[in-house]
């Protein structure tokens, strides 16, 4: 297969390709949901569109009595029920060529040594250059186990021929102190510039949009603070419970899973100063600041909420608590709900909150963001006529129906002069007729090529953590998460959270 | 019928009824096009959505032999054909069984003592309070005329029992020297407060929108201002050529039929500033203030383009062009296009050029205002990421199609950093379900409950033509107007004219 000539190549890359170099990936964990949903079809779809080389493999290691072949039914299965492109004989073919399996526990030398035998023949035979990627799709209990093999069988170690990276994904520790217990393992293996942590959301176009948005345009950035702005809304709101997750949910919780990561980088992305270009290293810079001067209120009891979701009905559903799923004790105290208030001490931001609200059983899955801007200082009209008038807002619609909608105030047809909230709207969808790559498409072959804007640094790890790590202990420290109705949006103390400070959450 | 009680009325009037009281329109030539396709249908729409008194008359002046009812069955011929509101049987009756007609010539005393007697009668028997508005829908040649009878007959002047106001049409004089003609004649029988002087597009919504979309709201004032705004232009194309009007056009030209009144108060309302209020003194106010610092560029070779539109052929059928129209005689220099670059002398608007245009036999009928921003200071973008961005936009569509779109950049989907164009939108006719009233409506309406802030005073009038004065002296003195295809977007020397200030028209 041609790399160039392939017409479902995303026409959007037309001028800067960004075809990867020879290389290969290693999957640690390829029976796990994350390799199977999303792994192997990103790979899949990053070769059909022509941006994987030739010589690309893709090594899977396991517990499983697999063949090369077995492993390759296996990812056929993933990517004929997940693939985001066309299934392509041709394409699969050259890609299937380059599908390895090594059997063996993590804590299985032999395996390793095997492991490190099929990555040389790799290069050797089909020419992956010695640059492997390994991707740890497994618990962070075994990270360090994982790492000290890959270490020992020399598999670790870049150098001026050939690339070593490791993909790791959240939870990056469950506070601050884990977190950098965890990056010293990591770092003893890999140098920070090696290690490529995925934040998906990151991956994703509308996130990335964030950045178009705000400085390619001359329209939003001269409103986009404290003068205009009265508070931000950052919501990822869940319509479905843990399902089977309790063994990874419980103990972890809504804030530790969704707001340290997911919500934190989209407030980063919202908030930072413009960035001298959207290299790595002043991106991330820029996003590091703003993490830095994010302030946590001093009444926490005030300035966050969190619950668990009751059992009732949802969506014509009889759906169970949070405590009677499978797995979950009686007397978890994991909320399932988190909100927080946070403040940005800086002179774009002085005064203007920024509020950040996540929940499993929300009344629908969405996520966004929500600027929202105060009224005009002065409305020469009639009371009466701006009576139906809201705030101006913009709203980075993050998924599903991924855009932006601008709400104004309009003129309401009649003979009065009536204002009234319209919505102007801007569709994915509609606007562009290729679809939008997934998360990982864009993530693994940013690995692959070595570009790291979009992968958080372990100092944002940390910034985020240092946050979050008061509210955690101060929720640990007593209480109970309250109860909220499965289907509604969240616990009545969120509602008062933000009532206390004169405002109401969205309804998105 | 009850005014209160009618279904139809306009449900954004439910707060402000806004019901005119006890009063009469009287109309001087009623087999007009503007009588017939605006202002009957206008009269019959406002008294279906209850905003008219039961008491309203509407008397008919003319030179025909007809009775009271062959009036009754013209106006009902004209809202069959023209009203926006549905055939309502109990609304017509109570409102025909208003109409009166007289017969007689402007010139005719007698007549216009029969016309005084008329609106007596309607007074003592109807209940009209004294209380008359006459519509002057007659060429403004006969309008001294018509004046001076309205004033022997003691049908003018109000006083604390009665008002009497009068309504004129554009062209209110053809420089600036008869405009103080004509108003001298009008103000000689009519004080300042009862002279109306429509300009139908200030009762359009959209028009009035720009009020509202400036002032109520948060988002846009900010930026709108020569800080971030590179030019602005508005646009009123037709599509049609003058078709039987040639008696009326032939001598006025493009900028004195649409450019002296409509672009000039679309260009008033873009750039003045916030009124105290929406009250005729303060909105006039501003109005004037911005238009008093509106300035003509000196080199007017440069900073003005005119056309005429030849033969050819437009959307599948073949054309005359100007020169070939019936009633326009061969070598007219009369423009059917006009542009022209206006500067704003004002700390906002400083180094902003506004660009007006208008023509006949263009691409497509739209009249639309285009805020043009200044590309954003710095783009911390690849080079190549950012060709196929533009400038952003905000564009308030007058008609058709009403509504507000903004242009903006956006991250096109792929894998790599790439900004592209894209447009959100606001419709009219999506937002609200009502449709909007007819401008006639609105205006009407206002002038019997003595409501002028929509209404341009003298000075407005007068301010205008010292602007177009120049232009149009520029043009008198030399060479003919540049010939364009019909359904093109006007003459070269229009492209010129903006290339030469590194800008290209919109193709709307």
């Amino acid at each position: 297969m041609s790399e160039l000539g392939n017409p479902l190549r995303d026409p959007s890359d037309r001028r800067l390709p960004r075809i990867a170099g020879p290389s290969g990936v290693v999957i640690f964990g390829v029976t796990g949901d994350l390799a199977r949903k999303k792994l192997m079809p990103a790979i899949y779809d990053l070769a059909n569109r022509g941006l994987l080389p030739p010589s690309f493999a893709l090594t899977g290691f396991g517990r499983r009595e697999w063949s090369d072949e077995d492993f390759a039914k296996v990812v056929h299965d993933a990517v004929r029920a997940n693939a985001r492109t066309p299934f392509d004989e041709r394409a699969w073919e050259q890609l299937a060529s380059g599908f390895r399996f090594v059997q063996g526990e993590l804590d299985d030398d032999a395996a390793f040594d095997e492991l490190a035998r099929t990555v040389r023949a790799l290069d050797e035979e089909r020419g992956t250059g010695g640059n492997h990627a390994f991707y740890l799709s497994v618990p962070p209990n075994v990270f360090p186990l994982t790492l000290r093999q890959l270490a020992r069988s020399g598999l670790s170690g870049s150098n001026g021929d050939r690339w070593r990276r490791v993909i790791i994904e959240k939870p990056f520790g469950h506070n601050l102190a884990s977190a950098r217990e965890l990056d010293a393992v990591v770092s003893e293996v890999f140098p920070p510039d090696d290690v490529f942590r995925i934040d998906h959301y990151l991956g994703k176009e509308t996130v990335q949009n964030i950045l178009a948005l705000r400085f390619a345009n001359q329209l939003f950035e001269p409103i986009w603070n404290a003068n205009y702005v009265d508070h931000v809304q950052i919501t990822m709101a869940e319509s479905i419970g843990i399902g089977s997750r309790a063994g990874y949910y419980d103990g972890i919780g809504a804030a530790r899973d969704v707001i340290q990561n997911h919500l934190l980088q989209l407030l980063a992305l919202t908030a930072m100063e413009e960035p001298v270009s959207f290299d790595a290293d002043a991106l991330r810079a820029e996003k590091e600041k703003v993490l830095s001067a994010v302030r946590l209120p001093d009444d926490l009891d005030s300035a966050t909420a969190r619950g668990q979701y009751a059992a009732g009905w949802q969506g014509g559903e009889e759906v169970r608590g949070y405590l009677e799923e499978d797995g979950i004790s009686a007397d978890s105290t994991t909320e399932s709900y988190a909100a927080v208030r946070l403040d940005v001490d800086t002179r774009r931001w002085a005064g203007v909150p920024f509020y950040l609200r996540t929940g499993k059983r929300l009344g629908r899955r969405v996520t966004e963001v929500a600027v929202v801007f105060k009224r005009a200082p002065h409305l020469p009209f009639d009371m009466t006529a701006t009576q139906e008038l809201g705030e101006n807002a913009l709203v980075i619609r993050v998924q599903p129906d991924e855009g932006v909608t601008i709400r104004f105030g309009a003129k309401v047809p009649g003979t009065a002069m009536e204002v009234r909230d319209v919505t102007m709207d801007f569709g994915y969808g509609h606007a562009f007729t290729q679809d939008s790559p997934e998360a990982y498409e864009r993530l693994i072959l940013d690995v692959l090529l070595g570009d790291p804007p979009l992968f958080p640094r372990q100092r944002e790890v940390e910034l985020s953590w240092k946050i979050l790590d008061p509210v955690l202990d101060h929720w640990a420290a007593g209480g109970r998460p309250e109860q909220y109705a499965p289907g509604s949006w969240g616990p009545a103390s969120a509602d008062r959270m933000l009532a206390r400070d004169g405002r109401t959450w969205r309804r998105p």
